[in-house]
Protein backbone atom coordinates (compact mmCIF):
# COMPACT_ATOMS: atom_id res chain seq x y z
CA UNK A 1 0.00 0.00 0.00
CA UNK A 2 2.57 2.33 -0.45
CA UNK A 3 1.48 4.64 -3.09
CA UNK A 4 4.05 5.47 -5.76
CA UNK A 5 3.99 7.77 -8.65
CA UNK A 6 6.56 8.17 -10.73
CA UNK A 7 7.04 11.06 -13.42
CA UNK A 8 9.90 10.92 -16.30
CA UNK A 9 10.92 12.32 -19.02
CA UNK A 10 8.83 11.77 -22.30
CA UNK A 11 12.21 10.80 -24.25
CA UNK A 12 12.97 8.34 -21.70
CA UNK A 13 12.02 4.98 -23.04
CA UNK A 14 8.80 2.54 -21.62
CA UNK A 15 11.73 0.19 -20.08
CA UNK A 16 13.83 2.58 -18.45
CA UNK A 17 10.36 4.23 -17.09
CA UNK A 18 9.55 0.35 -15.78
CA UNK A 19 12.88 -0.39 -14.92
CA UNK A 20 12.74 2.58 -11.96
CA UNK A 21 9.58 1.50 -10.72
CA UNK A 22 11.15 -1.62 -10.10
CA UNK A 23 13.82 -0.19 -8.37
CA UNK A 24 11.92 1.75 -6.55
CA UNK A 25 9.77 -1.59 -5.64
CA UNK A 26 13.03 -3.26 -4.90
CA UNK A 27 13.99 -0.46 -2.21
CA UNK A 28 10.63 -0.57 -0.58
CA UNK A 29 10.47 -4.32 -0.05
CA UNK A 30 14.38 -4.60 1.09
CA UNK A 31 14.34 -1.35 3.28
CA UNK A 32 11.12 -0.66 4.54
CA UNK A 33 9.32 -3.67 5.53
CA UNK A 34 6.76 -3.39 2.41
CA UNK A 35 5.80 -7.31 1.09
CA UNK A 36 6.96 -7.82 -2.62
CA UNK A 37 3.35 -8.16 -3.59
CA UNK A 38 2.42 -5.09 -1.73
CA UNK A 39 2.62 -2.86 -5.41
CA UNK A 40 1.20 0.09 -6.44
CA UNK A 41 2.91 2.40 -9.20
CA UNK A 42 1.76 5.06 -11.32
CA UNK A 43 4.57 6.52 -14.19
CA UNK A 44 3.51 9.44 -15.77
CA UNK A 45 5.41 11.09 -18.89
CA UNK A 46 6.43 15.11 -19.26
CA UNK A 47 6.89 16.75 -22.29
CA UNK A 48 10.39 19.16 -21.36
CA UNK A 49 8.18 21.95 -21.05
CA UNK A 50 5.47 20.69 -18.47
CA UNK A 51 8.96 19.41 -16.23
CA UNK A 52 10.51 22.03 -14.71
CA UNK A 53 13.91 20.51 -13.03
CA UNK A 54 16.23 22.71 -11.67
CA UNK A 55 20.04 20.80 -12.66
CA UNK A 56 21.68 21.65 -9.44
CA UNK A 57 19.65 22.63 -6.81
CA UNK A 58 20.88 20.57 -3.67
CA UNK A 59 24.54 19.94 -4.45
CA UNK A 60 23.57 17.34 -7.54
CA UNK A 61 24.12 17.50 -11.09
CA UNK A 62 21.00 16.30 -13.11
CA UNK A 63 20.47 15.52 -16.58
CA UNK A 64 17.38 15.66 -19.04
CA UNK A 65 16.60 12.09 -17.68
CA UNK A 66 15.92 13.39 -14.62
CA UNK A 67 12.84 11.79 -12.78
CA UNK A 68 10.81 12.45 -10.09
CA UNK A 69 9.80 9.36 -7.47
CA UNK A 70 6.73 10.26 -5.27
CA UNK A 71 6.13 7.91 -2.38
CA UNK A 72 3.00 7.45 0.12
CA UNK A 73 3.02 5.13 2.52
CA UNK A 74 2.78 5.06 6.15
CA UNK A 75 3.81 6.90 8.92
CA UNK A 76 6.28 5.23 11.33
CA UNK A 77 9.34 4.97 9.09
CA UNK A 78 12.35 5.55 11.01
CA UNK A 79 15.02 8.04 9.51
CA UNK A 80 17.51 5.21 8.80
CA UNK A 81 15.06 3.11 6.92
CA UNK A 82 14.32 6.39 4.82
CA UNK A 83 17.59 7.02 4.22
CA UNK A 84 18.99 3.28 3.39
CA UNK A 85 15.39 3.49 0.95
CA UNK A 86 16.83 6.31 -1.15
CA UNK A 87 20.51 4.62 -1.37
CA UNK A 88 18.45 1.16 -2.30
CA UNK A 89 16.35 3.33 -5.05
CA UNK A 90 19.48 4.56 -6.04
CA UNK A 91 21.43 1.65 -6.18
CA UNK A 92 18.66 -0.13 -8.34
CA UNK A 93 18.03 3.01 -10.73
CA UNK A 94 22.08 2.87 -11.85
CA UNK A 95 21.56 -1.20 -12.62
CA UNK A 96 18.78 0.14 -14.80
CA UNK A 97 20.89 3.15 -16.39
CA UNK A 98 19.99 6.16 -14.93
CA UNK A 99 22.65 8.68 -12.91
CA UNK A 100 22.32 8.76 -9.24
CA UNK A 101 21.58 12.30 -9.40
CA UNK A 102 18.69 11.74 -11.87
CA UNK A 103 16.74 10.44 -9.19
CA UNK A 104 14.77 12.80 -7.28
CA UNK A 105 12.83 11.26 -4.49
CA UNK A 106 9.92 12.76 -1.97
CA UNK A 107 8.10 10.91 0.78
CA UNK A 108 4.40 11.64 2.39
CA UNK A 109 2.64 9.48 4.96
CA UNK A 110 -0.14 8.78 6.26
CA UNK A 111 -2.47 6.68 8.73
CA UNK A 112 -4.00 2.55 8.51
CA UNK A 113 -6.88 3.84 8.57
CA UNK A 114 -6.46 5.94 5.56
CA UNK A 115 -6.38 3.21 3.18
CA UNK A 116 -8.77 1.10 1.11
CA UNK A 117 -7.23 -1.80 -0.76
CA UNK A 118 -10.40 -2.71 -2.48
CA UNK A 119 -14.31 -4.08 -1.07
CA UNK A 120 -14.67 -0.95 0.81
CA UNK A 121 -12.96 -2.32 4.08
CA UNK A 122 -10.58 0.08 5.63
CA UNK A 123 -7.25 -1.66 5.54
CA UNK A 124 -6.28 -4.44 8.53
CA UNK A 125 -3.07 -4.96 10.09
CA UNK A 126 -2.48 -8.75 9.88
CA UNK A 127 -1.90 -8.38 14.02
CA UNK A 128 -5.65 -6.68 13.79
CA UNK A 129 -7.49 -9.72 12.57
CA UNK A 130 -10.63 -9.21 11.58
CA UNK A 131 -12.27 -6.70 12.90
CA UNK A 132 -13.35 -4.01 10.06
CA UNK B 1 -11.79 21.38 -0.77
CA UNK B 2 -11.37 18.06 -0.75
CA UNK B 3 -8.97 17.49 -3.72
CA UNK B 4 -9.32 13.99 -5.12
CA UNK B 5 -7.12 12.06 -8.23
CA UNK B 6 -8.59 9.33 -9.65
CA UNK B 7 -6.18 7.30 -11.73
CA UNK B 8 -8.40 4.61 -14.45
CA UNK B 9 -6.81 2.68 -16.78
CA UNK B 10 -6.94 3.66 -20.37
CA UNK B 11 -9.27 1.00 -21.74
CA UNK B 12 -11.81 2.10 -19.19
CA UNK B 13 -14.48 4.41 -20.83
CA UNK B 14 -15.07 8.23 -20.41
CA UNK B 15 -18.00 7.31 -18.97
CA UNK B 16 -16.94 4.84 -16.32
CA UNK B 17 -14.18 7.22 -15.06
CA UNK B 18 -17.04 9.77 -14.85
CA UNK B 19 -19.25 7.84 -12.97
CA UNK B 20 -16.29 6.48 -10.34
CA UNK B 21 -16.19 9.84 -9.95
CA UNK B 22 -19.44 10.91 -9.00
CA UNK B 23 -19.12 8.00 -6.47
CA UNK B 24 -16.67 9.45 -5.14
CA UNK B 25 -17.89 12.26 -4.64
CA UNK B 26 -21.25 11.30 -3.38
CA UNK B 27 -19.68 9.31 -1.13
CA UNK B 28 -17.70 12.62 0.56
CA UNK B 29 -20.86 14.18 0.90
CA UNK B 30 -22.79 11.62 2.55
CA UNK B 31 -20.08 10.56 4.87
CA UNK B 32 -17.72 13.05 5.17
CA UNK B 33 -19.79 16.45 5.94
CA UNK B 34 -18.42 17.76 2.14
CA UNK B 35 -21.32 20.10 0.47
CA UNK B 36 -22.26 19.36 -2.73
CA UNK B 37 -21.14 22.13 -4.45
CA UNK B 38 -17.50 21.36 -2.91
CA UNK B 39 -16.54 19.07 -5.84
CA UNK B 40 -12.84 19.13 -7.42
CA UNK B 41 -11.50 16.20 -9.01
CA UNK B 42 -8.84 15.30 -11.51
CA UNK B 43 -9.04 11.99 -13.32
CA UNK B 44 -5.72 10.73 -15.43
CA UNK B 45 -5.68 8.05 -17.68
CA UNK B 46 -2.93 5.40 -17.86
CA UNK B 47 -1.55 2.61 -20.12
CA UNK B 48 -1.61 -0.81 -18.56
CA UNK B 49 2.69 -0.63 -18.52
CA UNK B 50 2.26 2.26 -16.69
CA UNK B 51 -0.26 0.99 -13.68
CA UNK B 52 1.16 -0.88 -11.76
CA UNK B 53 -1.17 -2.55 -9.47
CA UNK B 54 -0.79 -6.38 -7.70
CA UNK B 55 -4.02 -8.30 -8.51
CA UNK B 56 -4.08 -9.91 -4.90
CA UNK B 57 -2.38 -7.71 -2.49
CA UNK B 58 -4.82 -7.23 0.43
CA UNK B 59 -7.06 -9.85 0.50
CA UNK B 60 -8.81 -8.74 -2.55
CA UNK B 61 -9.53 -9.89 -6.61
CA UNK B 62 -8.91 -6.52 -8.59
CA UNK B 63 -9.69 -6.84 -12.47
CA UNK B 64 -7.93 -4.83 -14.94
CA UNK B 65 -10.44 -2.04 -13.95
CA UNK B 66 -8.80 -1.40 -10.88
CA UNK B 67 -8.13 1.92 -10.43
CA UNK B 68 -7.19 4.30 -7.29
CA UNK B 69 -8.91 6.90 -5.51
CA UNK B 70 -6.38 9.42 -4.05
CA UNK B 71 -8.58 11.83 -1.71
CA UNK B 72 -7.16 15.20 0.11
CA UNK B 73 -8.77 16.33 2.50
CA UNK B 74 -9.21 18.73 5.76
CA UNK B 75 -8.05 16.61 9.21
CA UNK B 76 -10.91 16.06 11.51
CA UNK B 77 -12.47 13.11 9.84
CA UNK B 78 -13.33 10.20 12.36
CA UNK B 79 -12.15 6.63 11.56
CA UNK B 80 -15.57 5.74 11.75
CA UNK B 81 -16.27 8.40 8.80
CA UNK B 82 -13.77 7.15 7.08
CA UNK B 83 -15.03 3.59 7.01
CA UNK B 84 -18.31 4.62 5.78
CA UNK B 85 -16.84 6.75 3.40
CA UNK B 86 -14.88 3.79 1.77
CA UNK B 87 -18.31 1.36 1.88
CA UNK B 88 -20.20 4.58 0.55
CA UNK B 89 -17.34 4.80 -2.15
CA UNK B 90 -17.75 1.43 -3.30
CA UNK B 91 -21.39 1.03 -3.32
CA UNK B 92 -21.43 3.88 -5.74
CA UNK B 93 -19.37 2.02 -7.64
CA UNK B 94 -20.43 -0.85 -8.08
CA UNK B 95 -23.60 1.06 -9.33
CA UNK B 96 -21.31 2.42 -12.34
CA UNK B 97 -20.43 -1.13 -12.94
CA UNK B 98 -17.02 -1.46 -11.43
CA UNK B 99 -16.34 -4.72 -8.82
CA UNK B 100 -15.77 -3.88 -5.27
CA UNK B 101 -12.03 -4.85 -5.29
CA UNK B 102 -11.53 -2.38 -8.51
CA UNK B 103 -11.63 0.52 -5.89
CA UNK B 104 -8.17 1.39 -4.22
CA UNK B 105 -8.79 4.57 -1.87
CA UNK B 106 -5.93 6.33 0.16
CA UNK B 107 -6.74 9.14 2.23
CA UNK B 108 -3.95 12.03 3.09
CA UNK B 109 -5.32 15.27 5.06
CA UNK B 110 -4.05 19.05 5.73
CA UNK B 111 -5.28 22.12 7.63
CA UNK B 112 -7.90 24.81 6.59
CA UNK B 113 -4.37 27.15 5.98
CA UNK B 114 -3.23 25.02 3.21
CA UNK B 115 -6.20 25.71 1.11
CA UNK B 116 -6.56 28.61 -0.81
CA UNK B 117 -9.92 28.33 -3.46
CA UNK B 118 -9.40 31.26 -5.35
CA UNK B 119 -8.75 34.85 -5.37
CA UNK B 120 -5.69 34.70 -3.13
CA UNK B 121 -7.21 34.47 0.14
CA UNK B 122 -6.91 31.40 2.65
CA UNK B 123 -9.94 29.33 2.78
CA UNK B 124 -12.27 30.97 5.50
CA UNK B 125 -14.78 28.50 7.60
CA UNK B 126 -18.05 29.84 7.65
CA UNK B 127 -17.97 30.10 11.01
CA UNK B 128 -14.55 32.25 11.08
CA UNK B 129 -16.33 35.37 8.90
CA UNK B 130 -14.18 37.38 7.29
CA UNK B 131 -10.97 37.81 8.36
CA UNK B 132 -8.65 36.33 6.14
CA UNK C 1 12.64 21.09 -2.97
CA UNK C 2 9.15 22.05 -2.76
CA UNK C 3 7.44 19.86 -5.35
CA UNK C 4 4.28 21.52 -7.29
CA UNK C 5 2.09 19.83 -9.54
CA UNK C 6 -0.14 22.15 -11.54
CA UNK C 7 -2.73 20.81 -13.50
CA UNK C 8 -4.16 22.82 -16.17
CA UNK C 9 -7.59 22.50 -18.71
CA UNK C 10 -6.06 21.26 -22.31
CA UNK C 11 -7.52 24.34 -24.21
CA UNK C 12 -4.96 26.23 -22.10
CA UNK C 13 -2.18 27.48 -23.94
CA UNK C 14 1.78 25.80 -23.33
CA UNK C 15 2.78 29.27 -22.60
CA UNK C 16 0.15 30.27 -20.34
CA UNK C 17 0.40 27.35 -17.68
CA UNK C 18 4.39 27.89 -17.92
CA UNK C 19 3.77 31.52 -16.71
CA UNK C 20 1.34 30.45 -14.10
CA UNK C 21 3.99 27.87 -13.35
CA UNK C 22 6.38 31.18 -13.44
CA UNK C 23 4.07 32.85 -10.59
CA UNK C 24 4.03 30.07 -8.45
CA UNK C 25 8.05 29.58 -8.13
CA UNK C 26 7.93 33.52 -7.51
CA UNK C 27 6.10 32.91 -4.84
CA UNK C 28 7.35 30.45 -3.10
CA UNK C 29 10.48 32.45 -3.41
CA UNK C 30 8.75 35.78 -2.19
CA UNK C 31 7.16 34.43 0.43
CA UNK C 32 8.24 31.17 1.64
CA UNK C 33 11.85 31.50 1.95
CA UNK C 34 12.42 29.18 -1.03
CA UNK C 35 15.91 29.74 -2.90
CA UNK C 36 15.57 31.11 -6.52
CA UNK C 37 17.01 27.62 -8.14
CA UNK C 38 15.21 25.37 -6.01
CA UNK C 39 12.43 24.75 -8.78
CA UNK C 40 11.23 21.27 -9.55
CA UNK C 41 7.21 21.49 -11.10
CA UNK C 42 5.38 19.45 -13.23
CA UNK C 43 2.52 20.60 -15.22
CA UNK C 44 -0.28 18.30 -16.41
CA UNK C 45 -3.22 18.88 -19.05
CA UNK C 46 -7.17 17.83 -18.44
CA UNK C 47 -9.56 17.48 -20.80
CA UNK C 48 -12.83 19.47 -20.09
CA UNK C 49 -14.04 15.40 -18.59
CA UNK C 50 -11.60 14.61 -16.56
CA UNK C 51 -10.89 18.14 -14.46
CA UNK C 52 -14.25 18.47 -12.79
CA UNK C 53 -14.10 21.95 -11.04
CA UNK C 54 -17.32 23.69 -9.11
CA UNK C 55 -17.37 27.21 -10.63
CA UNK C 56 -18.87 28.75 -7.38
CA UNK C 57 -18.08 27.15 -4.44
CA UNK C 58 -16.23 28.88 -1.43
CA UNK C 59 -17.61 32.22 -3.08
CA UNK C 60 -15.03 32.97 -6.03
CA UNK C 61 -15.86 32.99 -9.72
CA UNK C 62 -14.03 30.27 -11.77
CA UNK C 63 -13.89 30.06 -15.46
CA UNK C 64 -12.93 27.41 -17.51
CA UNK C 65 -9.41 28.36 -17.40
CA UNK C 66 -9.33 26.97 -13.82
CA UNK C 67 -6.22 25.65 -12.79
CA UNK C 68 -5.12 23.66 -9.99
CA UNK C 69 -1.39 24.05 -7.72
CA UNK C 70 -0.81 21.62 -5.46
CA UNK C 71 2.84 22.81 -3.36
CA UNK C 72 4.18 19.64 -1.31
CA UNK C 73 7.07 21.67 0.92
CA UNK C 74 8.79 21.33 4.21
CA UNK C 75 6.83 21.72 7.28
CA UNK C 76 7.28 25.25 8.66
CA UNK C 77 5.81 27.99 7.14
CA UNK C 78 3.86 29.80 9.39
CA UNK C 79 0.18 30.65 8.21
CA UNK C 80 1.19 34.10 7.68
CA UNK C 81 3.67 32.86 4.90
CA UNK C 82 0.74 30.87 3.65
CA UNK C 83 -1.38 33.91 3.10
CA UNK C 84 1.27 35.77 1.43
CA UNK C 85 1.54 32.83 -1.16
CA UNK C 86 -1.84 32.76 -1.83
CA UNK C 87 -1.59 36.51 -2.80
CA UNK C 88 1.66 36.52 -4.24
CA UNK C 89 0.62 33.39 -6.55
CA UNK C 90 -2.72 35.40 -7.78
CA UNK C 91 -0.77 38.45 -8.51
CA UNK C 92 1.87 36.68 -10.50
CA UNK C 93 -0.81 34.62 -12.38
CA UNK C 94 -3.04 37.77 -13.04
CA UNK C 95 0.17 39.07 -14.67
CA UNK C 96 0.37 36.49 -17.00
CA UNK C 97 -3.70 36.76 -17.93
CA UNK C 98 -5.28 34.32 -15.32
CA UNK C 99 -8.34 35.98 -13.26
CA UNK C 100 -7.52 35.71 -9.66
CA UNK C 101 -10.33 33.31 -8.97
CA UNK C 102 -8.70 30.63 -11.36
CA UNK C 103 -6.29 29.78 -9.30
CA UNK C 104 -6.72 27.05 -6.80
CA UNK C 105 -3.94 25.95 -4.25
CA UNK C 106 -3.46 23.34 -2.11
CA UNK C 107 -0.68 22.89 -0.08
CA UNK C 108 0.86 19.36 1.98
CA UNK C 109 3.50 19.17 3.93
CA UNK C 110 6.52 16.82 5.06
CA UNK C 111 9.77 16.65 6.86
CA UNK C 112 13.39 17.04 5.77
CA UNK C 113 14.40 13.56 5.75
CA UNK C 114 11.50 12.93 3.56
CA UNK C 115 13.60 14.53 0.71
CA UNK C 116 16.18 13.23 -1.58
CA UNK C 117 17.20 15.77 -3.94
CA UNK C 118 19.57 13.03 -6.14
CA UNK C 119 22.34 10.91 -5.64
CA UNK C 120 20.62 8.22 -2.88
CA UNK C 121 21.23 11.08 0.10
CA UNK C 122 18.86 12.40 2.45
CA UNK C 123 18.28 16.09 1.75
CA UNK C 124 20.78 18.17 4.11
CA UNK C 125 19.80 21.36 5.92
CA UNK C 126 22.76 23.73 5.13
CA UNK C 127 23.12 24.28 8.50
CA UNK C 128 23.53 20.21 8.88
CA UNK C 129 26.82 19.96 7.61
CA UNK C 130 27.39 16.77 5.61
CA UNK C 131 26.50 14.12 8.11
CA UNK C 132 24.06 12.12 6.21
Amino acid sequence: MPLTRISVPQHLSRESACRLADAVHQGLVATCGVPDDDRFQLISQFSPDFMIINPTFGGVSRTRDCSIVEVLFLRGRTDDQKRALYRAVVRGAQDAGFSADDVFVSLSENEHIDWSLGGGSAYKHLSQGNSD
